[in-house]
């Protein structure tokens, strides 16, 4: 039986040595969040993770949610782990007391969400969608509303879901067909109908209630955007503060997926006896507005998978690589009779847990800074203060959902190399990692929309502001005093690739001036990449400067040689502290070397003015 | 229910136009294979392919290969498709007519096998392995046991299977523990004992007799590679020409794996109740020497694998992003109720087929030219040209094997997110692609394994004769006239390409005569994507040549201006044959400006000197 492991080390060091999270407490929003108090719920979230979750991931995977009799089954162990999970109070984490939440920062919230996710990403589902939902409720509701399910929500008592997609409109939102009429006499209350599709835990038997936010458009009201609305429909009306009448909701179908087999993929059919009610929220013609503020929220949550996955990919990886023996040193090679070793003793091997790790170890910097960010907007000292964080946030969240999302898939596959044979077949577990990691490049927005939201929007908007904005901060580090430090020649690259990413977007820009709109666009994708990498290496090489002085006055005080690599080597085997923070400054190192080259290679791409995608005729 | 597809267009203009295998009649040897004939070959494959093969793919997945009461049971369907395949003589198309064969040119089986592998890969196992045991009989087996097995192999009667790996020793196939014991009185034959694992087809019911060649060391012989032999062990021993007694060979276990299920990947124990025999072949301690020689054509299967599948999944794609309509022009984003177009006219999907396409196409060009090598060498005059001819073999099997799968497994998930959410379930089969094509990146020896097969022995053989070879082709085309032809801009880029290629691994050289064989070792797999990439814009930039010279031929008789892209999209339209020429020029345009810029990145890679992933302590 394999156990669940995390970089408990690194994810402190991102909340308290670099984002420096005891700061946010001299805000009195956030006066109760002491670090010693948030290591105290990380380390119970783990505990969680590996103890709870973690057992019945294999099962969630081999058995699947089943649709039995018109009802989904959840595989076994669900049910039970969901009142742990739900007890706990996870879901309220950073949640405003005045509806039952801790209010810690969300930064803390991600951190729990990823150890969760990474040990068992399907269960995963009905918690998120239903913090998703509840706080679209707790921000757009009436007080009506509000007292009705924000708590049962933040309690887990009741779970949520986000009825977007039909069959004919995926991306294309707008084109929904669902339908709204308004039931007479009852303000605010409509007869809703209609088919909905790729609902995450659209049905199940782990809560008495599901609350189901659904676009559609009310009878009468314009076609497009402008006519779309948002409900909530519960599975079974609220009398009394409690479940009551079946609200006419059926599920059709569960999909067959290529991974996510513990979680509930459902086609929803809502109204089939004209008997299915929902309640306006946020006001008619809103929905899509609405919508938009939780799907940035759920952006960023897709970003926990595309770190979490891959992170506890490289555990599994590194592990094997340590037991698995086969082979001798590749400076051996032509010794008959050389001592076989470890396979994490061979170059290749070596290569890619450490690209796994960098990736993974990337994405975590960037998904983190993001919902810090998010945390200093709400305790900013002015509007000034506050756009400076929004805009940062803004402009990486599709970075966030995109770049960690495909980055956090190749890892995966990466890290099932370093398995051989074994990767492939279920034994270790990775492959389904694998498949569970697939999604995330497809919903809540396709990666290519990602990129064109980034380019298309988020770059240009107010005179580009956000850019200038997010770009400032990395040029501020570049020109810092981490120039003239032992990263030097890892800024240097920074400071190219950074200079490369914008060199292009300006570019564009003037592309996009005389016109032509295509050529960009069919290069979102590269940016967006580029984007990414250039953030990533930022960060990577910002945390390795701080772990270089720990380091370095770690090494000092033992007075160990830090040039002399066989010295350096034999005394991290026995400091762990040393040995995360020389593995911090290696991955950095490995980023900005290894991976950030490939943004000038697409730097070039852009250059060459091909045009065959866009001429071709297929 | 989805149908087959292939780009038969593409597969005859490789064969014909570019490879002009025409000319190989010329040679006593193939006088017969007239390419008419190869073409109506071409087209029963097809049809075999779509009606045949197909048809059983999915039900094959779904239902998988079980083990019954010690016994494999195939999917439905897999026994009769095996007869009908088996009886149209596929296996023998390229087998010397003195074993059953049709003697036609290696490149003309490859075609055809890349037609089934594509339309369903797990079907394909069977007669794979077969044709691969079966080589080995024929060219190191005596008249006995030639005699006794190849017919019955080449017509498919009786299959084969390959019994490499151990628990144990995987890569490091000398490190096994199967044993063999010289039984009195009968000169060639061991008692076999021992255990082998991830035995692809090692048991089933499709045939009357399976025929495993078995790797084990004679009891007594020393240990490491010397002392390894090859057998032929029977799962019923051969009386009176038929399948007699059973041979004590079992079926412990199948796999469980991330695809493939329509595959039977088996544990087999060997010799359990002592009663297990093997006939010696190709003489005592020669094992591996033989083996290796199978392993080579396995390779270059693999490697079909890696072109059969990613091009399935262009046609897939292709298909699907005709029909799905979905959101407007990114020209028209800011006009209200601008008309809903299907995806494909997106750039960022336009992007993506293309580069599904070109991958694909770049992979075909690279395996049909290494078989064609392969062929040639056979007719080859004399020594040298001989020589000339497998120097360019040699140093593209690995290339082909690891190039292929692993950007061939790459394509297959570009191709699932053409899809979007469509893409993650089991409806339209490209997800079931891309769980089996993940496997071609690790068996016949990991990517990692021909990385280090590249670098560590082609490279440096001979001082250096393979590179020089291969090289010196690419560079004739570089200097030729396509210089200055329409395609100069990408022969020029292909030049800078080579260069680089040339100077990694010159510096590789130095590298390694200071003793340092790490850092090369670490940057093996780069160096190896670098090769496939030049070899790739290579060979597609050269049939782009041929292509447009087609193409302007057409455009000139019919009096279109190419230079008015409006004019010329909406002719072709019209003309397969003039659009398939266009999109050749468009494959080549995009491979050598969208994907050959990573090739400088990776150089960059290597320039940096960078030795994290050898520093880090993990």
């Amino acid at each position: 039986m394999s156990e669940f492991y995390a970089d408990m080390r690194d994810i402190r060091f991102n909340l308290f040595d670099f984002l420096k999270l005891g700061d946010l407490k001299k805000h009195e929003r956030f006066a109760h969040a002491d670090p010693e108090l948030i290591s105290d719920i990380l380390d119970m979230a783990f505990q969680q993770a590996a103890e709870v979750l973690y057992p019945i991931n294999e099962i969630g995977d081999r058995v699947g949610a089943k649709l039995v009799d018109g009802k989904v089954v959840m595989p076994p162990g669900f049910k039970e782990a969901y009142k742990t999970y739900s007890e706990s109070g996870w879901t309220g984490l950073s949640v405003d007391p005045e509806h039952g939440g801790q209010g810690l920062p969300f930064v803390c919230h991600l951190a729990t969400q990823e150890l969760f996710t990474a040990a068992n990403v399907n269960f995963m589902f009905t918690p998120g969608l239903t913090h998703g939902a509840m706080g679209l409720i707790a921000e757009f509701g009436t007080a009506d509303q509000k007292a009705t399910y924000v708590e049962k929500m933040v309690t887990g008592e009741w779970a949520g879901t986000m009825c977007l997609t039909e069959p004919q409109a995926g991306t294309a939102v707008p084109d929904l067909k669902s339908t709204a009429t308004p039931i007479e006499g009852r303000e605010g209350f409509y007869k809703i109908k209609g088919q909905k599709i790729f609902i995450s835990s659209g049905d199940h038997e782990l809560t008495d209630n599901i609350i189901h936010l659904y676009l559609a458009r009310v009878e009468g009201d314009p076609p497009g955007a402008k006519g779309v609305s948002l409900f909530v429909v519960p599975k079974y009306r609220v009398e009394g503060g409690k479940a009551g009448a079946f609200n006419d909701i059926s599920t059709v179908a569960l999909e067959e997926k290529l991974g996510l087999h513990g979680s509930a993929t459902c086609q929803l059919s809502f109204g089939d006896n004209d008997d299915c009610e929902g309640w306006l929220l946020g006001g008619q013609g809103n929905g899509l507005k609405c919508m938009f503020k939780m799907m940035n929220e759920a952006r960023i949550a897709v970003g926990i998978q595309g770190v979490g996955l891959p992170a506890f990919a490289y555990e599994k990886a590194l592990r094997y690589s340590k037991e698995r023996v086969q082979g001798s040193r590749v400076s051996d090679m032509k010794k008959k009779d050389a001592d076989r070793v470890a396979i994490i003793e061979h170059p290749d091997v070596r290569r890619m847990l450490l690209r796994v790790k960098a990736i993974s170890q990337a994405g975590r910097a960037m998904l983190y800074y993001g919902a810090y960010c998010f945390d200093n907007h709400l305790v900013a000292a002015d509007e000034k203060e506050s756009a400076h964080w929004m805009h940062q946030l803004e402009i990486l969240t599709p970075i966030i959902k995109a770049w960690c999302s495909d980055e956090g898939f190749n890892a995966c596959v990466e890290a099932l190399q370093v398995f051989g044979g074994y990767g492939y077949i279920k034994e270790y577990g990775v492959e389904q990692l694998l498949r569970d990691a697939k999604i995330a490049s497809i919903y809540e927005g396709t990666n290519g929309i990602q990129a064109m939201d980034l380019l298309g929007r988020k770059v240009a908007r107010g005179g580009g502001v956000m850019m200038r904005t997010m770009l400032g901060e990395v040029t501020k580090f570049i020109e810092g005093p981490a120039k003239e430090g032992p990263l030097q020649g890892e800024v240097v690259a920074l400071g190219k690739a950074t200079a490369a990413l914008g060199q292009v977007a300006m570019s564009f820009g003037q592309t996009m001036m005389k016109g032509d709109v295509d050529y960009p666009m069919m290069h979102a994708t590269g940016f967006l990449q580029m984007f990414g990498d250039v953030i990533g290496s930022w960060l990577l090489t910002s945390q390795a400067t701080i772990a270089q002085t720990k380091l370095d006055e770690r090494l000092s005080a033992k007075g160990i040689d830090a040039n002399d690599q066989a010295e350096l080597t034999t005394y991290l085997q026995d400091d762990a502290d040393a040995r995360f923070w020389h593995g911090k400054v290696q991955s950095a190192r490995f980023f900005a070397n290894q991976i950030l080259p490939r943004v000038r290679a697409r730097a070039a791409q852009v250059k060459t003015e091909d045009r065959s995608a866009l001429n071709v005729v297929f």
